[in-house]
């Protein structure tokens, strides 16, 4: 592959993450066609999931499309959904060339867009920035091959891994330039979800704020009895951005239906042990199309799906602050007794915000 | 000052450094001579606090001296210790200049070192880089000040800020690179310290291991009750190198003449509630001429400095693990209710370290 098609696939790729957070349950793709060296089209996959991203950068392109290249970073779609085939589209409009990062496991699609493509005249080439694409896209191909999202998992601790004083208090442990960031990755994943107990503690509204961004993620709770307060920021505005409550089968039908009144979307999950099973809770998320979920604790959530190994990013904030161990725990109890069962995270990335650290592991590959 | 005055303190700055650990009671300090731009000769505070640096690097330049620039990191002193002083030696070896980062704050040279020097027909420049001289003084300072060593608090946890599982098992949370960068702090302070449980608990040897460093630090355990095994690695080598024991008045005759027979020094402190005083304990190693101590815990240690305000930089070591709220705290109980009374510290450095991260945190100023 050469220089110029992994700087026009990056380009791509940029382009691809505009629509994290907005497209699920379709992939959030990046598309750029390129005459003579020339960007003459970009898109990308459209809020809701369409339309994809070929046509939106074929109809920039116009009649420049004609023996242009194109770069995909998900083999085009070969099959009649709700739109027609992106294949088609690339044929009609006459490329000479398309570079694709990464082949698409969706069974309707698998490797029948690039077949598609080259019966067709088409020069396909594959597999360039893959691996920054299956990154991408993680979210996406989990839900397609495992059934459930994307996890990552956020925490925003002491430098002793406190998320609150004993009394509760935990506004703000972070400086503002850690939670503005928080907001850019709430913005960035289809949900947003916490536990009964940070819903109760705290009454947050888990929207995206100050950025200038009109579309919200939904918002889910998890808890087991559904014992969230009724006058709190998420019953009030249940009708006006979607609300997901996890909770177990064992709950009150009264309560169920008051809930549904307000205007959230009740799921029944089954229970491990006491709690809702995290499989369930994520099979049940990826049922419904969701492809990456922004978890923010508290500590028996994290815990619940650390345990369970579902957590496939992890975001650690760390201020320069101590409480000292009466102080909430940002992971819960997980009754691990040996070291070698913790589980383990490698290092993506860190970086200072204003006067907090932020650190990104991901789960080994 | 000029950019090369700047580039000569840095490497006397350097070459200080080479001393911390080893030249208590007295700082560790830096000496260039500089005679038409070229280096003549180099020195530092030699092991044990003597010869000073300015004689080493003076016998080093011999009769290039005359006429040279000598650049120290502090003031030279004036008075007749148990050597000369050394701005004798620097007017006797007739250098035209002296540039100097900070004055001394110990009462008999206090300004008397530059006065001796101009008196003398030297000029005299103070102040160059001053605040970094500061930073690698700061032990000596606080000692001559405040009767107190300078602390650094070392926390080596997981992600959720565990350092040892329920079960104890603590060896090893961060990998082989952490633990080499520990070593190396160790030989850069006087003396390394633990609180008595996890003397208990791990056995320590609290030496500095596979660097090629012969000298070793004071070792220090703070026990109220001096209540730790005898059949231990620090009471067998107790005798080899030093060992240090801080606890409470209240203590078994019997038990203190054991441990002196051991080889270990006894140091009575003041309570504080139940607990050895901490401002009582780092008096007592201030007045034993200690002016860097680095502190590795555990986490009633910690609690018990932090809450003190007696921790002046701390230093986290964070693995990509994560072992729930049953493993044991890096911190312990601080009593704390309210999220603004928690101790702050400013960010003053972080780095990957193999598959860890430090982030190295100063007391704000």
């Amino acid at each position: 592959m050469s220089k110029a098609d992994r700087r026009f696939m990056a380009l791509a790729l940029e382009l691809g993450r505009r629509g994290q957070g907005r497209t699920w349950p379709n992939p959030a793709v990046g598309c750029v066609i390129v005459k003579d060296g020339r960007v003459v089209g970009r898109g990308w996959t459209q809020p809701g999931g369409r339309p994809h991203a070929e046509p939106v950068a074929l109809a920039q392109a116009g009649g420049a499309a004609k023996g242009a290249t194109a770069y995909v970073t998900l083999e085009p779609c070969s099959h009649h959904g709700k739109t027609p085939p992106c294949c088609e589209a690339l044929i009609a409009a006459q490329v000479a060339r398309v570079v694709v990062a990464l082949e698409d496991s969706d069974p309707r699609v698998c490797g029948r867009g690039f077949k598609m493509l080259r019966d067709a005249g088409i020069e396909v080439v594959e597999g360039v920035m893959a691996e920054e694409a299956a990154r991408d896209l993680q979210g996406f191909f989990l839900k397609t091959e495992q059934g459930r999202p994307f996890v990552t998992l956020k925490l925003a601790t002491t430098l002793d891994g406190r998320i609150a004083t004993a009394t509760g208090e935990s506004q703000w442990i972070t400086g503002p330039e850690a939670r503005r960031a928080v907001h850019m990755m709430r913005a960035r994943h289809d949900a947003v979800m916490v536990g009964g107990g940070t819903a109760r503690a705290d009454d947050p509204s888990l929207t995206v704020r100050d950025l200038g961004v009109a579309y919200q993620p939904v918002r889910i709770v998890v808890s087991r009895r559904l014992d969230l307060p009724l006058m709190s920021n998420l019953a009030r505005t249940a009708n006006d951005i979607p609300v997901w409550l996890a909770h177990g089968p064992d709950v009150d039908g009264e309560l169920k239906r008051t809930w549904e009144g307000l205007g959230a979307e009740l799921l029944s999950c089954d229970l491990e042990g006491s709690q809702v099973s995290p499989k369930s809770l994520l099979d049940s998320l990826g049922s419904n199309g969701l492809t990456r979920v922004f978890c923010e604790g508290g500590g028996a959530l994290a815990a619940s799906l650390l345990n369970a190994d579902l957590v496939d990013e992890l975001i650690v904030f760390s201020a320069g602050k101590v409480i000292g161990a009466e102080g909430f725990p940002g992971v819960g109890a997980m009754g691990l007794d040996r070291l070698a069962a913790a589980p383990r995270f490698e290092l993506s990335e860190q970086r200072a915000l204003g006067a907090d650290i932020m650190s990104v592991w991901r789960r080994p590959t």
